[in-house]
């Protein structure tokens, strides 16, 4: 992850885009390259989503690509690691959202 | 990454959420998160973007954790990693937009 | 139309909102308004969306309400009319998307 | 408004469209269309979004038209009219954020 955001910040610096990368920008950005994944899936049924094309796989990944690239850049300028925030929220929403009882094998609550 | 995954995978089974999770709702789920980080920016000027409060701060950190939750989901649905790809994509974006020749210290182009 | 740009311009006026409503900031905000309305569908099949409770509706057109006043916003900043913009396009893209001839009732094409 | 969500309905019967349109469909494309506006804006300081070139502003009344099909199409769906649901949110929203008491030209509160 470091490694991710060391990279896009180079790839940013040689090109000079840091004058248009402020949050707000970056965030809007992030939101179009979000709705691009979007549009991918707006016709297809819930069962064709999970069932797409090899083509359709890489235009997905592509996607995928761009708005990790938003968000890592995002974040950096906050400090913010995005997999610690996500394992941070996971713990937040464990609570917020329990888990209902399992049976365990024996019939019994764990 | 990998563990990241893993502990989604979990909750969202623990929960018996997988039935909704068809990868054109998470993806609709992750539109929705972004535009949760996008409203915290909406009425800020750029400048201000930039100096955030430490509360305000700590939203972001809640959204991007939300963002990145999604984000991971939907690509665990593809067996996709979200830095892989966008390390991938970054190496396409440096063909798409070349950087400009640069100067060295001794004033040749690098 | 030019009704409801009026009163939207006095609501604006009163409260002295006009500082923060440049068109790039009515933009993010038309555009969080647009992920609330997604929002309400997000886990639903497609069959539920089209039958939903109402409750449900009653959100919906709050949602819809507000995306309208946003998008009236934008477009008077551009003096530009959303429902002559919507015809115009209409236009354009029945040119795109040419229909298929079709079938008179007495078998001729029309 | 009627006479729009008329044209609209006509035009998606003759394409044979009709079985794409859930709702949930619809408010996705809606989310792409309003990115589609936003990414009009998205490098822009809010000066320079007040101040775009004739070009520009023809590519804004496209998008917005993109925008007003949708919504109107998702709106008709539910048999709101997005003009009325407008009008209803303001009148809302002047309870919820209250207009300050104003000075009339002779000083007293109003």
């Amino acid at each position: 992850m470091k490694q991710l955001q060391t990279e896009i910040k180079e790839f940013i610096a040689r090109r000079n885009w840091k004058q248009y990368h402020s949050p707000k920008n970056l965030v809007m950005a992030l939101s179009v390259e979000a709705a691009e994944l979007t549009e991918i899936f707006q016709w297809m049924t819930q069962e064709e989503s999970r069932n797409v094309t090899k083509e359709t796989r890489s235009h997905i990944e592509e996607e995928i690509g761009d708005i990790m690239i938003y968000l890592s850049t995002v974040a950096a300028a906050f400090d913010i690691d995005p997999i610690s925030a996500a394992r941070k929220k996971l713990v937040k929403n464990a609570i917020k959202y329990p888990a209902p009882k399992e049976l365990s094998d024996d019939g019994n609550l764990t």
